[in-house]
């Protein structure tokens, strides 16, 4: 099998729920595994002095609405969270201890139902007895979960994962590394089919 | 016939230039006509706070990388321009001044053709004699262009036309309005068909 695809993305990220939707049945169509990183977009903006795009004038009504017709456009399920943006360190963290105790695949599944549980059902993520509960549903042992999220150790991995992240380039969400070609956005989904369609693009 | 397609672009934006090379096909197939807007990012990106993409650290190696590679992603040529980004307030002004000498038809042909000069045949669009050169070659009648580019009721003109596009909504290049729905991007073209043909997204 080819080289897994890295997929990048931060959980209060519209954009990356929708790549999460549609990643793994492109990955499959071309026979690639997805390695999913979750990162925080906080410390990537500090280093691009970007702004989160729904706090930028103008552009945040914008991005609201095109949240929606995006979804809509694509059939995502879609609800715009009450609370938006929240902070999603300990739903990466979550995924990282799930990924350490349990591995990829478990921690990939509690990824998804991540996102669905805040871009759909509305649950507020960044609190860790939601991310608990959320686990449990997921049929994940969640035994040490609630401490592992808050462990050193974990933390410590998180940071190093966005400090390598950057350092691969990555500056937003979602963001794919595939054979050394990096893809910024949803909407770059198709030149990403292309290319692992081709090799080249 | 229905409503115009209001189509508002930056003569240094890729992203624009690449729009400029599908808005009319695209209207056409919904049959409707495109009105022309070119704006200026600079006011624009004072009022949001934004930089252009390629000075943004981190995003600026992709976002070139991008503009090459979406263009051959959907086959439209494109080469580097060696001056990026440049003032547009000239070409700008030149378009408006033509649409009011001249009208609309001419107005864009004239911008198609700054496109092309700047995006393929790398000529530098910010000097004046250039745009004269390049209407030239368009088959537009040059006389009173170049005064007319730094005329005062022109270069008001060119505010007035970015404050109405603001006071739109306008945040960005290329961006597209019609029957009251927005379209950032030239990526929203798919969602901008769609909208066309359904009259709903």
């Amino acid at each position: 099998m080819a080289a897994a695809i890295d997929f990048y993305f931060d959980f209060s990220s519209p954009y990356g729920y929708f790549a999460a939707t549609h990643i793994e049945q492109l990955a499959a169509k071309y026979d690639r595994d997805v390695e999913w990183h979750p990162i925080l977009l906080g410390p990537v903006f500090k280093t691009t002095g970007s702004t989160p795009l729904t706090e930028v004038p103008m552009k945040g009504d914008y991005a609201f609405h095109d949240f929606e017709r995006s979804a809509r456009f694509h059939r995502i399920p879609y609800r715009r969270p009450e609370a938006f943006p929240i902070p999603t360190q300990a739903a990466a963290r979550a995924v990282l201890w799930v990924r350490s105790k349990q591995g990829a695949d478990k921690a990939s599944q509690l990824a998804k139902r991540i996102y669905t549980a805040y871009f759909v059902d509305g649950i507020n993520i960044g609190e860790p007895m939601r991310l608990v509960e959320i686990a449990q549903q997921a049929n994940i042992d969640t035994t040490g979960l609630a401490d592992g999220i808050n462990s050193l150790p974990i933390k410590n991995q998180l940071k190093a994962e966005v400090d390598l992240a950057m350092a691969r380039g990555v500056f937003g969400s979602p963001f794919v590394i595939v054979d050394g070609e990096s893809f910024w956005g949803f909407d770059r989904f198709d030149q990403l089919d292309a290319f692992l369609r081709d090799g080249k693009i």
